[in-house]
């Protein structure tokens, strides 16, 4: 099954795309998308929901990945993020994707990966080298993406644990499988 | 010139079209859309899309003119409504609108219409009977999107009065016209 994690954003978004197969987990692509930021917002939504349409329409995800919008930074901050969100999320439908989407807090994404719910950036780029093997990501983005896609493969292969904060266990079962 | 003022929301989405030709405006269409409210947010988008899709499709608007997103009520309101917002400006751009996106505070409306930055719901409406002739309108969205598309034909007409908050003369010139 492929999953693809994706952690928009007005200036920039990451894509994560990983194949889940039973208890394996295997990297097939990420990337960060840089929108033109010489553009005002609104000129720069084609650019939102086309980087979607690419992404879907190149690999086929069978599960959409998304972490839960909280109120973030400013409210101006809030307004750009979830307007370039609902063009990403126009984009999914118009490109073909029937699915359901995933969303998970960010919180619970932090603690199905690194086992702890208040991680840093740090801590998710070793537990990505350590399931996925040593990578370099161009961006922040990118590698939350992966993490995002991450916590729907163990969710998806044991939901029992979804309000759970203390998961690490399951990332180290992936991580054996490896 | 065909003026498309959109009010857009989760739960339902007003759309009022406008010809103006020189001082002269006159009402083309206007409607509420209910989207399905049974259905998540996240399953609702593609009505979104397709709501804008549909009217811009149909009367190919020459302008098309938006309230300015302010922080409204509760973060989860505003993350839906700019979610919302977001998928219907993807649409825009989808369906071949390759005009730019006109944005007005929504005290600059209410000065422009009704002549009063704080005017209520009533106001407006009644604003409407005079320049248009009276009419039934289904929802506040739906007078409110013609008020939006309104307030674009007087900057339009006389763009040197945008920062102005008393302008009730330019409504009063318009509604001579009529």
């Amino acid at each position: 099954m492929i999953i693809l994690g994706i952690d928009p954003g007005s200036r920039k978004a990451g894509f994560g795309l990983l194949n889940v197969q039973g208890r394996k987990v295997s990297y097939i692509h990420s990337d960060t998308i840089h929108f033109d930021i010489k553009k005002e917002f609104n000129e720069r939504v084609p650019e939102f929901f086309n980087s979607v349409k690419e992404i879907v329409s190149r690999f086929h995800p069978e599960h959409v990945v998304l972490e839960s919008l909280i109120y973030v930074k400013s409210p101006t901050a809030l307004i750009k993020l979830a307007q370039a969100r609902g063009a990403m999320l126009a984009a999914l439908h118009q490109c073909g994707y029937a699915g359901k989407l995933f969303e998970y807090s960010p919180n619970l994404i932090k603690s199905q990966t690194t086992g702890h719910g208040h991680s840093d950036k740090l801590a998710g780029q070793k537990f990505l080298d350590t399931i996925l093997g040593p990578r370099e990501y161009k961006t922040d983005d990118e590698s939350d993406a992966l993490l995002i896609a991450m916590c729907h493969a163990f969710q998806h292969n044991n939901p029992i644990n979804t309000r759970s904060t203390r998961s690490g266990s399951l990332a180290q079962s992936v991580a054996h499988k490896i």
